[in-house]
């Protein structure tokens, strides 16, 4: 479901490269698409128009459609016998619905009784499992996290905004008067709020209670979800930087028992799903030119706070089309899968 | 001195703007750019070459070089009677050194037994302002800093690397495979340790002791001694981000006293040099685009944290070539002027 999106192109991808363990593959998506072709798994297949009757005979749907489309066909899909992992924000905190990273809870996948399993968003997933790892260690007792989101978490008109604004400041002096990249780009926002070329914007979803945005509600809800942590401190502020792929964060972590730099490096080295990469003498951390289309959780940056020997600061870098939505998705439905073999 | 870096070009156009406390003003550089007109107050003057004899008979110098240079020369200046303000990072943590904010601690200027007085970091300065302000009613008890930074941080040569980088990412799909950036970059990455245009990189300044970098120390040890809390518990991590001018942190901070909303609004409203901008259901955030080449600090996305009623999160912007840099030096260099006039 949403196979033409900028999730849906990287699951079809994911698709063609993993294990497979399926039989038929059905694409579908809004009306609009029906009738194209898409490549998976070496074969061109035919995108089909959302319907109830696309459900009939399916195992596992994999949805990537927006929050209102998925709490109205999650449950169709499912009255009909369909497993649904939703990649919306639509069932991500209710309580019946499991919100799985398969290295961190596995487990909680099997328990879902209103046959849907959630998949998180973008932002705790590029972080998550590096700090599942520390935390099944140290106990994690508080998060500060700030985060450096490309365009494509946005979807695909993200990405091409992010395209259109950088051809239009190219070869300009734009950028040292004030609101000069504002006058060049007018009204050429997308579904931004300001233009993000030669900038960075502090604001990501839209407005919740007390100023705080729906993406860092989501970050910190989720988190506590998964870690099973449902009273941990957590502050976010996200922020959309011009990247087109690979979502970034800054974390501050807090733990119950003092922690050291040698062993933070040996979980994250260790831990399924992630990579170390930390070595700033020879000019290594992870960035996200250098990971985008790559599967794991690139960690650097390990340092232990000065004044506090029980923190733990990180840089921490993912896809946020692989990790961060398409390929979580695709382990959750792996799980799955296995489950129902 | 360093008249025409990137600093210096600022530096210029705000001695031209404020009010004009100066007699004679000397523009030094090195021999390379010696014999050059600039403008400044609407006249051509003509750049000298360093030499002990440009100090004769000056007041008050302003020194916007490298650290090498500032250890060599400040000495210098100040046995000729000179007291000299210096942007390095060659004085800001000698006790015998004020290092000064106006807003913050205008006071400390008139302690210099060197005849220094230092001007704090760029990234130090674009939050220090609000966070001095929050300190005098609420008392700062620690703060976790992530930073967003300009290229122009870097100087010239970093502006100009953007530039090129941008001009190569235009009018591609680069972005979305592994390594895509770096490869179109080449060796072409200025004083960056990666690419910065559609990339953001955790990196700034020279490697420090357990994996920090200088960037991240400065701010800590600076934001220690500027607000007189040697123990103030700061964690930080400096990242650049494709922006030409205007650095951006968030910021969450730590006091003896419950915090509310209203109040720190009020006081970030009513600061000295200090703008609040804050109303996300407006659309309103600073964003580095929209405050470069304005002098103040810009506050947005003020919040309480949801689980720790003593805390606050922001995301604060400023430009870092005016008071990052030169506003600052001016504004010291000012209260020199009346002291001495």
């Amino acid at each position: 479901m949403g196979a033409t999106g900028a999730v849906g192109t990287v699951m079809l991808r994911i698709l063609s490269q993993r294990a497979d363990v399926w039989g038929e593959i059905r694409l579908v998506a809004s009306a609009r698409s029906a009738g194209r072709k898409l490549a998976v798994r070496g074969e061109e297949v035919e995108v089909l128009a959302l319907s109830e009757e696309v459900f009939d005979g399916v195992d596992v749907a994999m949805f990537d459609v927006p929050d209102e489309v998925a709490a109205q066909w999650a449950p169709v899909a499912a009255a009909r016998g369909v497993i649904v992992v939703d990649n919306s924000g639509a069932f991500r905190m209710d309580p019946e619905v499991p919100l799985v990273v398969p290295e961190v809870n596995a487990h909680a996948v099997r328990v879902r009784p209103r046959g849907i399993v959630a998949n998180p968003n973008c932002t705790t997933l590029s972080m998550i499992v590096a700090l599942g790892a520390l935390h099944a260690e140290y106990g994690l007792r508080e998060l500060v996290v700030s985060s450096y989101q490309a365009v494509s978490g946005a979807g695909r008109a993200g990405v091409e905004t992010l395209r259109e604004q950088i051809a239009m400041v190219a070869g300009t002096e734009l950028g040292t008067h004030p609101g000069d990249v504002r006058r060049a780009v007018g009204d050429r926002t997308g579904p931004f709020p300001d233009p993000v070329a030669l900038n960075v914007v502090p604001w990501a979803g839209s407005l919740r209670a007390d100023g705080w945005s729906s993406e860092e509600m989501k970050v910190r809800d989720e988190t506590r979800k998964i870690l099973g942590l449902p009273k941990l401190p957590v502050a976010v502020t996200c922020v959309r930087v011009p990247v087109v792929t690979g979502h970034s964060v800054t974390v501050h972590a807090r733990f119950q028992d003092t922690v050291t730099v040698e062993g933070a490096r040996e979980i994250i080295a260790t831990a399924p799903g992630v990579v170390l990469f930390d070595n700033p003498a020879a000019g290594e951390f992870p960035t996200p030119a250098d990971v985008v289309g790559t599967d794991p959780t690139w960690v650097g940056r390990v340092r232990r706070a000065l004044d506090d020997p029980t923190a733990l600061e990180l840089f921490v870098c993912g896809d946020n089309l692989r990790k961060g939505a398409a390929l979580n998705t695709a382990q959750i439905a792996e799980l799955l899968a296995a489950e129902l073999s």
